[in-house]
């Protein structure tokens, strides 16, 4: 069932906060659902860039109040054949296109049910084609808030489109990772987790990036000085390079994509 | 008569979200009437770019709930003699500048008042002569959403000050427009509008801008290649020209006021 | 005692709104006090600058609900020794980082208590070093709009770090001082008060910045002509220098931390 009046709903996109994109959603929603509290995850989502709509949304999930229900939308083939989906977990509630966007975040909950959003009721009238987080989404999530079974919206699936993170590789010795995520602090992020380097002591580990060898890893930020390098386990729990108040995307002249090497230096721990 | 405790206000400006500017007037709005509900259309409108301003508002009115009142303050004369004006319609209450700002989104439902607020009693104690999105706008509408009749807020005037978009030319055989807004993901809407092309069928028509040719309209961005340039009926109502997965000002170099130039080739439909 | 259940709290960050920091720190809120109207001030405060954070909070507090709770974390030393703080004024609350974000804003109240944040019993279990705001921070917000204690919450302590703005210089005839925060609008912001000035009439003062020499103060940025430099008291209650209709910072080539020297022409008012 649903979440009830006071829902607490999120929405993630690449809609950016100039044209009243999200502005309009946030309308919809409350003409569906009065009560319902929305929170911003991001707007500023890279056009077009599934994976980092992915990847934000994954490390959101957790810190919200049970059944929240989290709209993400970041959507190129938007009014094309891929399908609007709910994803409805023990924990939460996945609404958006189904071009993996949801994938990593239902990773995290037992899946209850994948719905394929195929009853045009629960839609505004005559959606368009170019904007399903306003005609199709939006209204869905309004109804799901306010108490309408998942299975009335749609129809029970099985599958769904899954993203994963690139792998990381074990080379004899090292583990050779990717450079995932830029943030906002020029801090980059990549796809090695904590349970990758279990193993270790991070006194012997050693970071290879962009030309530079950071030797250990740091409790945080301010454990080295003023412009120099380090690496950490980030609050997502990845490894992170940083450049201590600085960017290091731009002093490192590292980008998404880019790979990083993690050598073991000492025995284990 | 107001709205009720519960009222919904959007906000749009040209503040942006760096100096705590949109957070004070919400602060003010939440002093006057606790139990507003918030929503932001954008504060990202081009510094002094009141038709910018004017089209998002317009764009977003008709999807939220009835009696939300609309707050709109992109104001290159705040202070000088520009008077600060309520507009009462069936469906939503504009509150802004008089200086066209709120023309377009009027036009979308019948007005019932139009009201100059001339009544200091209703805002802040000494306003500033820079800031009247917090010092007189905001308390003003917090008044009319705790129940406070429009026209105890100031005196009814008949007239204010409307913008007009673009007008189009029609020239035998084409329909010549003007680029008017270029959003987020570098699409470039134009002042044609879909009644515009009523008489012809979308694959008679052909779209010239910035040196190329489009023929026919497409339902949804990804009907072409990667990299493709197309034409729609945008979620606005209006034609867009985009490049799918890109930007069609960065590939096309066009920009806002650039002409285009919209040809039938087949024959009526 | 706190703020009841519907207590209003207000967010500053370093964070941007690309990566979800915010919106996750809004879901510790929620999960913590689902009654808490949040109010965005400020995430786009440039990284690290803690005095810009400090100074955008001051100028925001007075505008909000009595006990409004103001949770600002501009905070490049999270996770080494700086103490996580709770400043209880008269008036609200403020929560952050003890390097002086606070502090300007404290001055604006009268102070009842200073609280050292040192009971991880509130915090979420196993905080990072690297994200206090969403593990530490909001976790002690949400206890103490629902009511726990201050001195509930960590231990009473009697200092805490100050930041002042740059002192003015008084030379003969003149002030100097020296810009400190250039606006959304590329206005240009510095530390001279209107109390400085207090014994001057308006037109008998004259600003010299970038070159350039602005006779007079204006009333609001429409008093002159397009294109033109103009200073005045702004909304924060600071001498301004602006260009109407364009960016001071841009056209005069002036940043922030650049002096500024006001001359007194005329006698005495």
């Amino acid at each position: 069932v649903g979440g009830g009046g006071a829902a607490v709903l999120t929405l993630l996109s690449e809609f950016g906060e100039r044209d009243g994109f999200v502005g309009v959603v946030k309308g919809v929603l409350l003409r569906g659902c009065p009560e319902a509290r929305i929170i911003d995850l991001s707007h500023e989502v890279a056009p077009q860039d599934v994976m980092e709509g992915a990847l934000v949304l994954a490390s959101a999930v957790r810190y919200f109040p049970p059944r929240t229900i989290h709209l993400a939308v970041v959507d190129p083939c938007v009014g094309s054949g891929r399908r609007p989906l709910l994803v409805e977990t023990d924990d939460y509630v996945l609404i958006g296109p189904d071009n993996g966007l949801l994938s990593l975040a239902a990773k995290a909950s037992p899946i209850r049910k994948v719905i394929h959003l195929d009853r045009p009721q629960y839609f505004l009238a005559t959606p368009s084609q170019t904007f399903h987080a306003r005609d199709v989404f939006a209204p869905v999530a309004a109804h799901w808030a306010r108490g309408v079974p998942s299975t009335d919206l749609g129809t029970t699936i099985d599958d769904f489109t899954r993203l994963e993170l690139p792998a990381i590789r074990r080379i004899e010795g090292s583990i050779e990772g990717r450079m995932i995520h830029v943030d906002r602090f020029g801090n980059l992020i990549c796809n090695i987790q904590q349970e990758d380097l279990r193993d270790f002591r991070a006194e012997d580990l050693s970071v290879s990036i962009g030309g530079v060898q950071i030797r250990g890893l740091s409790p945080h930020y301010a454990a080295v000085g003023e412009g120099k390098p380090l690496a950490l386990w980030n609050s997502w729990g990845l490894l992170e390079v940083a450049v201590r108040n600085s960017s290091a995307a731009r002093v490192l002249r590292v980008r998404s994509g880019d790979r990083v090497q993690v050598r073991v230096q000492g025995r284990r721990g």
